[in-house]
């Protein structure tokens, strides 16, 4: 492995180097293994019954020439398969499993046989549309999924050391090398969807090989750059849409939807699809890095406060509309109709890793921590066999039934869907969660997520194994013990504050410190021997949360939170119609243990109900308000709401 | 004329027997004849600058064979010029124009010089798609589009006496009559937008012709029946849709969109596109009265009852998804992406006089106020030459502008629609208005709105000269005094007792009367004499409204209403961020006189404001919650809303 130091930034750690050892979060990875990889299995082989099909395995198939038929699925399909392999490639780094090796072995030889000579793959065009390679970058996905198949490929090679895939990778990588770029031979373009910048990086980062990181800052540049390059291309295609070809379109879309309606740099807010956007900002930012580009990192810092200020929703989520799966605009955050795709919040957890990498800022960390508590295992169910691709801030059913603005808006997890990003993505984030925990820089251990683990860390002069225990998100005692030690043992743990947080007590083998703090950080600088226990002890409360008077659709509104989860109101516990309920300001918060999850902690509180249940006889509108009746208030982890009975949930709440 | 006796049934004033004279509504009236019949028959001609072309005379040119070139607008686009002349045809009765007469004349003669030899009418086909006539009635309004003309040809000969447009009407009706019906050789179906059903009564009412009346019964009777003669015509046209024709569909369209799901007799609630459903609803109430059948009088009151009691927006509008201008579902009322349609809440005026003809209850003529004073007046601009489609219950102009599902919602009446149904829908009411001011029924006289006017009213055995003299809707005093007599004298007034008064006192000739109220209408019977005058006096003060703790949209929420007029707060009196405001329930509702509306009466209460103004720079979420800061609170009638500078606006309001 060449893997490229980083001298001015933070490195994350090698995922073969951390071991998740954790009460709340080892349940979800092993799911990932014991569930959720073979049940995408089975989708891709479109053996789930009942679910709409996936036909990856079969398009691949077909495109290798070893069966007969018809492509099926969107354009974008094969990356079902490259986003489980990748999973599949996380979860072997600390499981080895041979029989899941063997299997995936099998697919990435289908996967190299159904690769062009020239290094081109893609079953789609291969199987349906031969000639028409690379002639609407603007829709159909090429790149992005050539970068899927990157990113698999590299995190195969990393855990299990097998290269045949990451031939196929650097097959395809060269293909996109030849074809884009400044010559006059070359296309002076890039893709709709945003992905192959972020893959091209990490290959760079695993093979050392400088032409993929200049090819991904190349695509990075050249985006947004005029004369628009998606609008030559519309032009060249008389405005037929991939998705509409029969109905020519007689305005070109707005490019800013793909996020290149402008040079990258000039970029202020963060508009259009959410997912292509946090992608390349991700991007964006690693290039930053590795290019040591002030300019780049001075618009992510630029995007990354328009989001986290005034465009990401309460659960850590983003995209205001599913028209567009995009973002809208400034405190535009409406509860009924919102996107908050879990692949969009993978994507800024992506995007929050790299800015700690280019520099050590808690609230990179807190956002981090906030999506993934939040949005992300609320995507999957705690069977591992049902996602939600939307995560919405309050469900009624009968509305996602019978109101065509809330369909999108589901109010079960469903057991695949057509278009099935979401449910692979989940599963390579929580198969990789050891790479979100630290980052190393020169002689300190920047400590981001609090998620129990025993990693081996290098830092300049010592090599430690750290055994991290954590009673997060339920209890705030966190300790990391240093488990071996090689070389000075001279280095410094800078552990993060969490937001949430009033106060915390650190001590070093009992003693309390009082460490100074950057960004968020407590730097605890001390000549560390084997057995030292460093405590962390975060105070954990409920805590009333308000949103910015500008959000006008939380107006008067309360939602709580406890350490790094947020809680939502479900129809199980307080009956229906839980717009209903208000929590008076005054009202105590009781913490009481839950039964139907492990360690679950529920909030009560005393609140009121309004309308005496006769409101199915009462007139539309009247002078009279309704009553208000005493009604005890449950809330529970948003993150798990949808697993007991269906029915309402609803995170904002009348205050 | 040979208009048919409604024996058992109410009868409708003609037109040309009332004339309104009222400082409310009379200015309505004139803005109709002086500026909104010529402004949009310029813009019939193309002649408004900056507004979205008609193409409608045009179009009737080209078919007419008196200019070359191509249909351009939608395949109802004819239905501007129909609606138009209908209008021309109500202000005519009350206000005789000879010029108007004569443009009037011109387009008549082009309209049918546009008609086809067998009595087929329609610029789109005769133009577009001649061979293709009457093969996709389920989209493409043929025979909707010729009922609008029929409707035109009545207004116009009953007021002009001229029924050069009635032969066109007749001839074109009678073609419908040879094509549809249960014959071997006809067509059993029945069109996607219904109209026609209310037109051929209209024509039957006129003419005496009961042929017109059977062929609209039939057309109702058949409509949902199985099979499906929508699907049939989908599977005959290979799923082409005439919107979308370069992409075959692949299941048919849900056929409740059309109200054709199930026969009309069966269908229990308000589903499908709103202005389809209420136009309908009205057809099938005249025929219930002129059949004298009782089922479909039964269907009528549960689809009304469900509108009035589930569906019906404060401002007495309906359609709560912009998908498909449709209803939704029982309480499903939401306030931002709302469509209320103005056309819609025309035709629910429409039902709901019908429905006051097949029997007296003052609640259809409440709803009927509602809708009048507040959503359709609402729809048109102080100017009269700018309008509203879709009838927003709040309106952030941001919003608007960038969030895609409240793109429909306009915070800005415009000047002219592509799709232009609603502002020719609002002419013609309000330049018929005359019709929904009374009802009679043997010697009763029911009075339903209370608008200034004067109408000679015939009775079983007495003819009446009445003037109405009323002070609504800014005060509660109303008088009719007996201007004339023919006959005995000896009849009852029926004064309907608004939902909205607390309290009213009757005096005939100063004397106080206790009269008996029946189903909403208070009985004063009496031998009549010239000069006599029967005077009310309806309490009418500012109140509070709440809606159905089911309406989730509206919980914890206020409206405000003053007599039939509902109120709204307006950013141009309160400042922007309309959602910080709340009003504390026992706020007293001050009165005030307001300086920008002719006797306007504007509300004021002492209220709250949340955050500091400092917003912009505040965390998007945060434990504390903002300062509440008194602010007086400003309320103006929703009807008047938009005529000052643009802004926020907002109906319901924090308590």
């Amino acid at each position: 492995m060449n893997k490229q130091p980083l001298p001015k930034s933070l490195r994350t750690i090698d995922l073969n180097k951390v071991r998740i050892q954790d009460s709340y979060w080892s349940p979800y990875v092993t799911l990932v293994k014991d569930t959720v990889i073979p049940y995408q299995w089975d989708a891709l082989n479109d053996r789930v019954a009942d679910a709409e099909p996936s036909h990856a395995i079969k398009n691949f198939r077909i495109s290798a020439g070893l069966q007969d038929g018809e492509f099926h699925g969107f354009v974008f399909q094969d990356t079902d398969l490259y986003k489980w392999l990748e999973a599949v490639g996380y979860s072997l780094a600390s499981y080895p499993d041979p029989d899941l090796e063997a299997i995936a072995d099998e697919a990435i030889e289908l996967i190299a046989a159904a690769q062009q000579e020239d290094g081109y793959i893609n079953t789609y065009y291969t199987v349906k549309e031969p000639g028409n390679r690379l002639t609407n970058l603007t829709e159909c996905h090429e790149m992005y999924t050539i970068g899927h198949m990157i990113e698999a490929a590299v995190a195969y090679a990393s855990s299990t050391g097998k290269t045949a895939l990451l031939e196929v990778a650097r097959k395809a990588a060269d293909f996109i090398d030849r074809h884009f770029g400044p010559g006059g031979d070359q296309i002076q373009g890039y893709d709709g969807h945003q992905e192959i910048e972020m893959a091209l990086i990490k290959l760079y980062e695993y093979t050392g090989e400088e032409r993929y990181l200049n090819l991904s800052y190349y695509l990075i540049n050249e985006r947004g750059q005029k004369p628009s390059f998606f609008l030559e291309e519309w032009n060249r295609r008389g405005g037929i849409s991939h998705w509409s070809p029969g109905n020519p379109q007689k305005t070109a879309p707005d490019f800013s939807y793909f996020q290149a309606h402008k040079p990258v740099r000039e970029q202020e807010v963060a508009v259009g699809h959410a997912v292509r956007a946090v992608y390349m900002y991700t991007a964006m930012a690693e290039l930053a890095i590795y290019k040591d580009d002030a300019e780049l990192l001075a618009a992510c810092k630029r995007l990354w406060n328009n989001i986290v200020r005034k465009q990401l929703y309460i659960n850590g989520s983003i995209g205001s509309t599913h028209q567009g799966e995009a973002f809208t605009f400034d405190y535009d955050l409406p509860n009924e109709t919102n996107y908050s795709e879990t692949c969009a919040s993978i994507g800024l957890i992506f995007f929050a890793r790299r800015m700690l990498q280019a520099e050590p800022n808690s609230e990179y960390a807190d956002i981090m921590e906030r999506a993934l508590y939040n949005t992300v295992t609320a995507g999957i169910a705690s069977d591992g066999k049902h996602y939600f691709y939307v995560n919405p801030m309050e469900v009624w059913p009968a509305a996602s039934e019978g109101n065509p603005d809330r369909r999108h808006v589901k109010s079960v997890r469903q057991k695949w869907y057509g278009c099935a990003c979401c449910p692979p993505n989940v599963a390579r984030l929580l198969s990789s969660l050891g790479q979100y925990i630290y980052t190393t820089r020169q002689n300190t251990i920047y400590t981001h997520l609090y998620i129990g683990n025993e990693a081996q860390l290098e830092l300049e002069d010592t090599k430690a194994l750290i055994t991290m225990d954590s009673r997060l998100p339920w209890h705030g005692q966190v300790s990391l013990n240093i488990s071996q030690l090689e070389g000075s043992g001279h280095f410094t743990l800078a552990l993060r504050i969490p937001s949430w947080t009033d106060s915390s007590t650190i001590t070093v083998n009992g003693s309390p410190v009082q460490p100074e703090i950057h960004d968020g950080y407590a730097h605890i600088k001390h000549d560390w021997s084997v057995g030292d226990v460093l405590s962390v002890d975060f105070s954990l409360s409920a805590r009333r949360v308000y949103a910015n008077p500008l959000v006008r659709a939380n107006a008067g509104k309360v939602a709580l939170q406890r350490g790094p989860l947020l809680y939502c109101l479900e129809e199980a516990d307080n009956g229906a119609v839980l717009s209903s309920l208000s929590l008076p300001h005054d009202s105590e918060i009781r913490e009481v243990q839950g039964q139907w999850h492990p360690e679950l902690i529920v909030l009560e509180a005393d609140g009121y109900r309004t309308g005496n249940g006769e409101a199915q006889e009462a007139p539309l509108y009247s002078t009279s308000a309704s009553e208000r009746i005493p009604q005890k208030i449950t809330a529970v982890p948003y993150t798990l709401w949808g697993n007991r009975k269906p029915g309402e949930m609803q995170i904002w709440v009348r205050e």
